[in-house]
């Protein structure tokens, strides 16, 4: 694609620091890879500030009919911020200024490329907390956040993104600047544009300001581990503790692969010929969480787990937490590509959906390591591969096919929290009848008529597949 | 509206049994009404009890452009189930029979008909809870809750029934019978259409099926009341809580017109000379409900408050929430003519907007009853009228004109859980920019484009006020 002239000198009005308009080979490139898979140039980057240079920017691209991806820090693992048919990438990563906790209505107004992690530090200081706590929560905006619905280890209790956000400013993709919902918790006037807008990949607009609820921190926590000799009996052990009663902040898990990769990587002392572990994050009030430990404690015992380690301090638990962080860096290391999956199935289908992953793994001969939210039926399938091999991806594009079927079949989701993007709106259509996808087809029509927001995400382009070698 | 011939004809091949056709001059009277305010008489009610059944309907009132309404037990406030442009009813009542429990996926599944208190009951043998608790919830259909997103004093802390909603069946305006969502908690595939209409008050679809969230019921509740000189002091208590660290499951507010009216109905001992009572119940823990009961009394004596009294036992605890739920019924012996909002406002706005309903009442000289969930913001200004009183119904249309501008004012919002149906239609102009509305009316023409769902609800009609004298 080549951008007409007059696109530039238009920008160049609306943008006046010339620092924020790139278009230098050497940043274009650079704004054409995201943490999933694939490049695409954009023909030019804005880094916007306001909200008005935003409307101005969509305005312009309407009229040019110009597609426009917005952008935090790219640490999607779907897609979300590649800018799949050129055009101008919308980098909202600079507008970091405003992050306001309001402790007596118990929100945070922040704009759209602070950090996440930081929203929660603020709430912190008023014994607040913001609950969604995405693996990438030190380094992706809240703006990606909210456009993905983000999910994270907390949310296991807690709920996802989109539970924490009562109300928005958005950029439509006509460039209008709408408000919705508001600083109440509670709101039912008109049409929730508010959850609609969150989730929906950047695609139905822009993200401009978001007012978030938050909840008192709980007053305590507690971490343990529990090994298992066998894969499946971690599962067992997750439907198990949910049924009986306890819900934890967190349920994570990590196979035996996981687990010797982060030896490998760092050594921390995992078990590290234990077939899984599962880390649990209690919190709550001290008498509960005590009260709790002992009822687990008994179901390890029921499930012949080898062992219950209990985090004695503060520290060994951050160590313990420190663990299943390190996963993603030290599993690349054996080979150079990553393909993380976020398929998710009820809760009840997380034993049958752990041994399905198994013998996936074996049929494709592919490098799968598991880990993820357990506790929400959200398991991570990471397959490690190499894309310079050609008949290695294949198998691995099988391998994605066949985990995909097996979470639907089991009765769950393409996506619990990666969103869909590029890398699975191919199979979009075996999840939703074409009756559903055309219902969203239609709010995505209505909003964007030139279709220039986000284009080439979620819904599924005729005939294309999922193809990941090179 | 005369309907075609043709119409009984062809729906009589799609209901089969005669019993389910009303067209009864006595039968479309009766449900010309719900609990709002107003009558419009439909031409014909259909009662179904399938989905099959439901699309047949809305293919063939497309094929006629005829005007469907939603119904389930008809207890809106706001009066979503009013048939304003005649036409049919649809009427899901009778379509009770699905009501299963999976107590390992945490779910309730259930057909649109199930009253919402049986929801609980059938939960609760299992240990869980479906949290969302509404005044109507012992005779109101989880259908009609789901169309409105329906709240209740347990939301402050567990939030309203969107929160609880995982996957739908639905049948479109245009008579496709579509899925969204699913039956695992997290989801990120494609567009969150169940969230979009769970709340859109039967104007995008017919819900028909439901996949519901439930949680471990907590292990202890306690209840207290607190009783004040000022009422301005209760709402001051409201935000002082919140702010503390302690999120108790319910904050209910009494005004003294409350207290006396329900009084007055049925002596339950309440403190008739205090301006205003907090009713609290707090839940979790054994041992976490102690400390927050020695905080809670500490605020209590801050504010100088009258008196904070617990409940010994489990029976007192019952009389106390009995007090709250006899508001309604206790304040219409007085005048004939209830109108109930639900004007909402931040946290922190709770004691200002308390302040502004006294002023209100005095200035349009209406009697106004105050109550409600005060800890999220939700309180319920009921004015208590005679309709055929002209005079007195123009003072009641301008102190609501006054207490949504108090509301909007404060940041707050139209509605926290009523919905905005015909009550609130001729305001939504105060609370959303014409852009943002143009949004909402883009979704709703994208999806019913000949406007036969539920027509003349939500959207502001034209020059349309409200109008509350005969």
């Amino acid at each position: 694609m080549t951008l007409p002239k007059a696109v530039l000198q238009n920008l160049k009005k609306v943008i006046r620091d010339p620092k924020r308009l790139l278009t230098r080979e050497e940043d274009l490139l650079s704004y054409g890879y995201d943490a999933s898979f694939g490049f695409y140039r954009p023909d030019l980057v804005v880094q916007v500030l306001s909200s008005e240079e935003t409307a101005a920017v969509m305005k312009l691209a309407n009229r040019y009919k110009l597609p426009v991806t917005p952008r935090g820090q790219a640490s999607s693992l779907s897609g979300g911020p590649l800018p799949v048919k050129g055009g101008i990438v919308l980098d909202v990563s600079q507008w970091n200024q405003k992050l306001v906790i309001d402790p007596e209505d118990l929100v945070a107004i922040v704009s759209p490329g602070v950090i996440t992690a930081a929203i929660d530090d603020a709430a912190a200081a008023y014994g607040l907390m913001y609950a969604p706590d995405p693996g990438s929560s030190h380094f992706s905006t809240i703006g990606g956040n909210l456009a993905e619905n983000s999910g994270g280890p907390r949310c296991l209790k807690y709920g996802v993104t989109k539970d924490y956000v009562i109300g928005l400013e958005v950029v439509t993709p006509q460039g209008e600047v709408i408000h919705t919902g508001g600083r109440t918790v509670k709101n039912v006037s008109g049409y929730d544009l508010t959850k609609l807008i969150v989730g929906s990949e950047g695609t139905l607009g822009i993200i401009t300001e978001a007012v978030l609820r938050l909840v008192p921190r709980p007053p305590a926590t507690r971490t343990l581990m529990v090994s298992f000799n066998h894969f499946v009996d971690s599962g067992r052990m997750v439907t198990k503790i949910l049924t009986s009663g306890i819900l934890p902040s967190k349920i994570e898990m990590m196979d035996q692969a996981s687990i010797r990769a982060v030896e490998a990587y760092r050594p921390l002392g995992l078990p590290i010929d234990s077939e899984a572990i599962l880390l649990i994050q209690l919190d709550g009030h001290p008498a509960a969480i005590d009260e709790e430990m002992l009822k687990i404690e008994e179901i390890a015992k029921q499930l012949d787990a080898r062992e219950v380690k209990d985090a004695a301090t503060e520290e060994e638990a951050k160590e313990l937490w420190k663990a299943r962080k390190l996963v993603s860096p030290a599993i690349v290391r054996h080979k150079p590509t990553k393909i993380s999956e976020d398929a998710t199935v009820p809760r009840s289908k997380i034993p049958e959906f752990c041994r399905r992953l198994q013998q996936i793994k074996e049929k494709y001969k592919i490098d799968l390591v598991v880990f993820g939210h357990a506790g929400d039926g959200n398991l991570h399938p990471n397959i490690i591969c190499d894309k310079r091999n050609k008949q290695e991806m294949g198998r691995v594009e099988q391998a994605i096919q066949a985990i995909f079927s097996a979470a639907l079949e089991l009765g769950g989701t393409l996506s619990g929290e990666h969103g869909i993007g590029t890398m699975k709106s191919a199979f979009m259509a075996q999840e939703f009848s074409q009756e559903t996808l055309d219902m969203m087809e239609r709010i995505k029509h209505a909003w964007d008529p030139n279709h220039i927001l986000n284009p080439g995400k979620i819904f599924p382009e005729p005939g294309v597949k999922l193809v990941l070698s090179e």
